[in-house]
């Protein structure tokens, strides 16, 4: 029973992004709202920086559907941070019902579930989804402080200075925007992986789960996706992805991405395996995914949002990594209807 | 528009709790479905008894209701460790969709209230709700390790060493249960106090909030309730919610309780400020009230999970603590159906 998705009837009336210097500068620099070239966000602490920058993101996806905060009924937010203070002290302004997440990298997707599910069934008629990652304040937290310089594995990703927000109403009420059509939340996935920095190899069969559970559930093939995008596997998850999915005899090699792999150059920027962090999969989202679909460039997509559910003190004690994985089906109002679910 | 609380149509169809030590020897201990006088409960360290008993509580609620984890839906779950990684290992053996929450002190309550939507609006037939708090796993990571013997200020409140599981279904298909008829979600609230050791301080606003929004939304009086009842505010934070109350026109104090104040005997254990952690009200809720809703003992009640969202690092840095409080309204199957709302 437990293996049912969940029919949604939700759009992204809005979305907001903001981000870091060195996002800016990646290959998707030009479509996110707003950035600081220097990381601070006019904030001393690092910490405070990654909550200005919720607050920024959310602000714009307000603006963008020129509303305010009394009308959106809840948010769903959740950060890296110890206690998720990212999120606690950048939304402290909004008057908004809060709804504290953790679902590591993960969150952006676990938010638009639970804010999709909301709205879908009418306990609100607008929520918020909202997440951050900031690389100075992971950095330090989960590995060393920037100044150490420590040396990072090729299978290392770069942890995202960013933040995406979301405003999600009834696809009802908002019939040209795009559609969150189903969801299915994830299951907790552990395979031995205990290397922190080898965290695209511990998600990767988190992804393969839900996906292969979501396809089995409604009989779709990858054929009816566009585009299946994970958020964030980077280049060594992806490429495990791709191989468990073609052991289970399923090829999406041929409309496979993921958002840490999309963020930055490879060649030009020194990431190592790719982007991640929660920053990472929602902005990529909000400023790239959801234009094409609004516009009809993509039709129909599947995002996984994969997250890693370590602690640092858990690494330390021995214990392995496990990972979870939240699947959306976004669809584009420019669908023509013969052709919608 | 988000002022409005949310009708739900959920029941609790079983409860599971298990405690440590100190918590059997408080007048609550012979309610507990379980407790280890060790406080390890098998394991090696503190994080992974924490996680073991989060396992052992959502163990038992399912052998109450007769149940396995295939036949439920989704968990949501959540702790005051750093990355949630008590519920994220304590609960990875489970085939179940996972929600993680961050909600501090509050998480009880917010899985509660989340599972009770999500069944309430169909999305899933039943879900869980799972949390838990470790006084030995708490006290290295918020304060100082127990080997260093610091002090402790009159106000400050004792992590209690618990985890409390919810199986929450539907009402109509478990009529006999005790109801979950209404919820209303917290909104951070930030009133100035940054002593990590006064809590119930931080908190209390929090909790005035929520209520005078639940009270005023739908029209109810304190009258209503047979007890209101928070978790976890201790006995600084509870004076200062009366305190806040009357100064409204509100007199609670006739039918206040507070789960903190409950779990533990105040002259004969040394606990100071009382009960906190988010076990501590998901423990005297599974083992005391809930009992006490289905025997018909109490006919309806208010029960507001509090929590200070601040991490160590924010209070270093010198912010102040962000506080919420999630309310749900509690009303026992034994009710004349004429005093049913």
């Amino acid at each position: 029973m437990n293996q049912e998705w969940m029919r949604l009837d939700a759009a992204v009336v809005a979305s907001g992004s903001a981000v870091g210097k060195k996002e800016h500068e990646g290959p998707l620099g030009c479509c996110f709202d707003l950035h600081d070239a220097s990381d601070k966000f006019g904030k001393k602490t690092w910490e405070g920086a990654e909550s200005e920058m919720q607050r920024m993101a959310f602000n714009i996806a307000l603006s963008k559907a020129k509303m305010t905060d009394r009308e959106v009924g809840a948010l769903f937010a959740g950060d890296l941070l110890n206690q998720c203070v990212g999120s606690a002290y950048g939304l402290l302004g909004f008057d908004i019902p809060y709804f504290g997440l953790y679902g590591a990298c993960s969150t952006c997707a676990e938010g638009l579930l639970l804010a999709s599910l909301t709205v879908s069934y009418g306990a609100c008629s607008l929520c918020g989804a909202v997440t951050s990652s900031h690389y100075c304040s992971a950095e330090r937290q989960y590995r060393t402080p920037l100044e150490y310089g420590s040396q990072r594995p090729p299978t290392a990703q770069w942890t995202v200075t960013g933040s995406g927000a979301f405003l999600v109403g009834r696809s009802d009420a908002y019939p040209e925007r795009v559609r969150i059509r189903a969801g299915m939340p994830g299951k907790a996935q552990e395979y031995g992986i205990n290397d922190a920095n080898n965290m695209g190899a511990a998600m990767a069969p988190a992804a393969a789960d839900t996906l292969c559970r979501f396809l089995s559930a409604t009989g779709a093939t990858p054929k009816r996706y566009d585009l299946i995008v994970t958020g964030d596997l980077g280049f060594e998850g992806g490429s495990i992805l791709c191989d468990l999915l073609r052991a289970k005899g399923i090829d999406i090699t041929d409309r496979y991405a993921d958002c840490g792999q999309l963020i930055y150059d490879r060649k030009g920027q020194d990431v190592h395996g790719g982007g991640s962090g929660c920053g990472c999969s929602a902005v990529v989202l909000s400023a790239y995914l959801l234009p094409r679909l609004q516009s009809g460039a993509l039709g129909r997509i599947l995002f996984l949002g994969t997250g890693a559910m370590m602690s640092p003190d858990s690494i330390k004690q021995g214990e392995n990594i496990p990972a979870i994985a939240h699947l959306l089906e976004l669809e584009s109002p420019k669908l023509p209807k013969t052709e919608r679910s």
